[in-house]
């Protein structure tokens, strides 16, 4: 069974939720997204490896920003990872992560506020 | 205690996570939110509010389109409420909900993919 998000109902996602409402399997793909980023640490890993120089970056550039062991270092990019926000490569021996940037992209669209709720 | 989200650190909050690393507070608020909205429920709750003619919507507006009991609806209108990505004003026999429309700019202006993770 493939660990990554199938991006079938993302592909297509969406309007921005302002203008028009979400269908439910829209709401269900992006509360996953969502909630792969309700984590600090994780919103943290993101943030490092998409502003990395390159734009990718391996274990072994993350895991001094925090005072936490490697395997819930690793927990928190696997989850990343699952939820089809990063990209995993293994080459050698590191594993180097990537931002899926189309995803980023597709998110911060789908949360531009609408011209009706920005106030007059 | 006031139950709505200090914005303190959002009102400064953030360059595009692609563009430099979140700063551990910034990381702490921005997955506050982010949990606000990893469910689908809520999702679609906030796409109804946000998208409704003139920007706001009150219960009766909301409660058609789910197949859940008034005191679940409630609940998670709380949680959006209390997270500060809507607000909540009673007139008369209803509570009139409203996205905040700069939490969502924010969140949209945070989530920019930078130059460094598009593809050539």
């Amino acid at each position: 069974m493939p660990k990554q998000l199938p991006l079938t109902d993302l592909d297509a996602c969406c309007s921005p939720l302002a203008r028009e409402p979400l269908s439910e399997g829209q709401a269900v793909e992006l509360s996953r997204l969502f909630k792969a980023m309700s984590d600090p640490v994780r919103l943290r890993l993101l943030s490092l490896i998409a502003s990395h120089a390159g734009g990718e970056a391996c274990v072994c550039d993350l895991t001094g920003a925090f005072d936490l062991t490697a395997p819930t270092i690793s927990h928190h990019l696997k989850v990343l990872r699952e939820s089809g926000l990063v990209t995993g490569e293994r080459r050698g021996t590191w594993v180097y992560y990537r931002v899926h940037p189309e995803v980023l992209a597709r998110l911060s669209a789908v949360l531009v506020p609408g011209e009706e709720t920005v106030p007059a």
